[in-house]
């Protein structure tokens, strides 16, 4: 999931929130399977440590064109190990994908949705190498594996995996037939992955779906679960000022002095950039940007407040080490802008001389990487041809607007089957789940809760994790704190959950 | 020398603009010396070339701290070896200089400025090793020495030390006796230099001099030689903003979604930034900076518009790149505004996440780099206390100002006894040179020109090289062109220009 990054859980410590209830046993009690089950998921238990494992040791990076297609054939070998009868490798105009169908015979087929790729590291910043996926006690928290992946997302799908080798080890039948659909380039804003779900033969198998999921340890750090309901859009990309596309300035980097006769690419990266936003750098002043924010709705503001007012406004500053929320604002209306406001963030700038000291040059470039969050009803391509008009209409149309990926936001309704049965199976496995509006982060739930496919999409899963995009980003296998599941109650818990889906009326 | 990198005579043919003739013979062809010395210099070929690669072999970069001691010991026993007979280390609340004095029981006392440090290098960079100095043959151009420092400074400093080792191999005396100081922080704006200068038992054998020079391999790649009647000052300082300064945003790099609830220090930099500067980046805006900017005097202008009809603009041009002047100036206001126009240009941009790709991130921290140039009269305190007072009236005062280097202008009379007795002795090498009113570039020449020492100072020497502070920097030993000066004839200049500097009236 691209973005564990923010796991509010872990920081707000929120109260249920009105999930629904079963009245009843669940469907896997029901069935009389749960025993045999769960014997085959404690057999399996060194197996499925052994598939993250093994999973970790090779780290697919789209960003570095690192381990593609390898990746693609091992993400194809974890679906047939798993049951998939068909397995199929899918090319893209980027990185391929994986498209498989497990047909068990059930009357009811459902979506899911993996990635096999992984974000950049350096092993030097690691305490542990990263590929290594060692098992290290964690003080405070229990012991985990720690990797590249681990938690995003190769621990939680490899967990998914496991309850299906369980099930299948019981001799049992899975209660739902699966369709699943793996892109590569996930980490870099899913560029592609539009064209594996719409071929049309992937997506007439996916439109006869109720819904589709991701695995996902979603439990915090105190155990508890939060369910979003949506996700912002994104848009990465690179805005570069040259002097070659300019026609002004120097075509490459020469001495500083010459500031005085050359025009410099760099001030005017510095001006388009400050065009883009308010003076204190927190309102988007892109021409029209803002036409398409929908505000919350009085629910969702309810939420927003219902979470807010549980959860500790002075532990989030500690953890972000912030004193103040944009604007002053005061805790409740701070998380209500977090859910509602479209972002304009520079993630990183690059030009000239960056290493230790100074240099005495004129660069002929200047990079600055941005990424955009977006919200209902904004559009990715709306809002990149905004961009694009409000620098052109300014005298800026040299500046290249480099888009690396990104999408559409992303919402599913709350009375949806599939949050409805996400909220009563966390119930039945003894956690009662907040509902958050809107994940600030992002994921590419769009192409599946957007047209042509309208389904409800979402994620779902026990277990804990984090350190997504950091170092010693870690999946906890045995937890210390009981309220969090470790990798046998999380495979159980996708077990629970299929046979919940295959049971809600 | 700090700016070499603009090397306007290998770009701007310009005619010979009244130098002074001496009437008769040279000093030197009068002192009857010429023979020997020129035999001694011939013998002494291999052993000047040697002690030029050795002292390559040891780069002294203050930027990184490498080898700064070393370097101060290894300049103090080249001066030794050359015959000072007092030498001495001097330390600084940086890094070490060097002062030495060679008393030849001669009237007169000459001032030399030496460096020992040298720009950083990247050896990935150079076709063949920096440190190595390997003589390479250079197409076009002749037999060089290929390393860091080579042109900048270490080789014409070594070839004016091999003119003294060749008039006492020739069994002469000096004509003059010298008074040396070096620093080993020219190449980080030399912040420490003035303390060297101005220690009272230095700046009195200083003051009894009647000009201070630097060795200087003066040709262009066509043989000109261009005299600089002065230089820009500089800052080279950081602009960081931070959320730990500001005490908004965060502390360190956060999950980018964030971005909808807390600051951007990137965003608060890029404000600040485009407060420095006109909208197309090329008047400073800075508070009260251009108060002290004097005008060219009519003298000024025409040694420009004498140059500029001597030379190619779009060689110029091809060289660096460009199409346009800023402001679309023509070629001679072009030119008047390299001398006469203070800049603020951006040698780096660094904040957040610089590698491949993206990654979505808030960063807590934003740098420039950036590089001022002053022309007279400004001062680079006054100019410092400028930039602070701006940044602070408009409430950016949290933005730290981290000046690494720097120092106000250089001036030169064109009547000194240096420039007369420099135009002159170029004219006896055969040479015609121009005179160019102030160097857009700087090199803290300020520290003998200005109080308390108000002394002329400025560059001499014949010989070619390039590329200083870029990869393969070279300076020829053996040129293809015969109107350049190869080792032995670039050893002689300094030798008719000892025996000039102690003969002229």
């Amino acid at each position: 999931m691209r973005d564990t990054g923010l796991d509010r859980r872990t920081i707000l410590q929120g109260a249920a929130a009105g999930a629904a209830m079963l009245g009843s046993a669940s469907a896997l009690a029901a069935s009389g399977d749960t025993k045999a089950i769960q014997a085959a998921v404690e057999k399996g238990h060194d197996a499925a440590i052994k598939r993250i494992q093994e999973w970790i040791a090779l780290p697919s990076i789209a960003a570095e064109n690192r381990d593609m297609p390898k990746g693609a054939d091992y993400m194809a070998a974890l679906a047939k190990d798993a049951g998939f009868q068909h397995v199929e490798i899918v090319s893209t105009d980027g990185h391929p994908g994986v498209f498989a169908t497990l047909d068990a015979g059930a009357a009811r087929t459902i979506g899911l949705y993996f990635m096999y790729d992984v974000k950049q590291f350096d092993p030097a910043e690691w305490s542990s190498p990263p590929t290594e996926a060692r098992i290290v006690d964690k003080p405070g928290l229990g012991r985990a594996i720690v990797g590249r992946g681990a938690i995003n997302q190769k621990g939680p799908e490899a967990t998914f995996l496991a309850a299906l080798h369980a099930i299948r080890a019981a001799g049992r039948k899975l209660p739902v037939n699966l369709v699943l659909v793996a892109e590569g380039e996930e980490e870099i804003g899913s560029p592609h992955f539009a064209q594996i779900v719409r071929r049309p033969d992937i997506a007439a198998k996916l439109k006869a779906c109720p819904c589709v999921f991701m695995p996902f340890a979603a439990q915090g750090s105190d155990g508890e679960v939060s369910v979003n309901l949506g996700a912002k859009g994104v848009i990465e990309c690179e805005l570069v000022a040259t002097g070659e596309s300019w026609g002004r300035g120097p075509a490459k980097d020469v001495h500083s002095s010459l500031k005085a006769m050359l025009d410099s690419p760099v001030w005017r990266l510095v001006q388009a950039l400050q065009t883009l936003v308010s003076a204190d750098g927190n309102s988007i002043a892109i021409d029209g940007w803002n036409d398409r924010v929908r505000p919350l709705s009085a629910r969702e503001k309810a939420l927003i407040a219902a979470d807010a007012s549980a959860s500790s406004e002075a532990d989030m500053m500690k953890a972000f080490g912030v004193k103040h929320w944009i604007g002053d604002l005061a805790w409740q209306p701070a998380n209500e802008r977090l859910a509602a406001a479209p972002t304009a963030n520079i993630e990183g700038l690059v030009a000239g001389y960056t290493g230790q000291g100074g240099k005495t040059i004129l660069p002929h470039k200047g990079v600055a990487k941005m990424d955009f969050r977006l919200v209902p009803d904004q559009t990715h391509d709306d809002c990149v041809a905004k961009l694009k008009a409000h620098l052109s209409k300014r005298g800026f149309g040299d500046i290249q607007i480099n888009v690396s990926g990104g999408y559409d936001p992303t919402e599913t309704a709350e009375d949806s089957a599939l949050i409805r049965t996400s909220l009563a199976t966390y119930q039945k496995l003894g956690v009662s789940p907040t509902l958050n509006p809107r994940l600030a982060g992002s994921w590419p739930g769009y192409v599946f809760t957007g047209a042509p496919l309208s389904l409800p999409a979402g994620h779902f899963g026990l277990g804990h994790g984090s350190g997504a995009h950091a170092p010693d980003e870690y999946y906890l296998i045995e937890p210390s704190n009981a309220k969090i599941a470790g990798l046998d109650r999380a495979t159980m818990s996708y077990v629970e959950f299929l046979y919940a889906l295959a049971a809600r009326a």
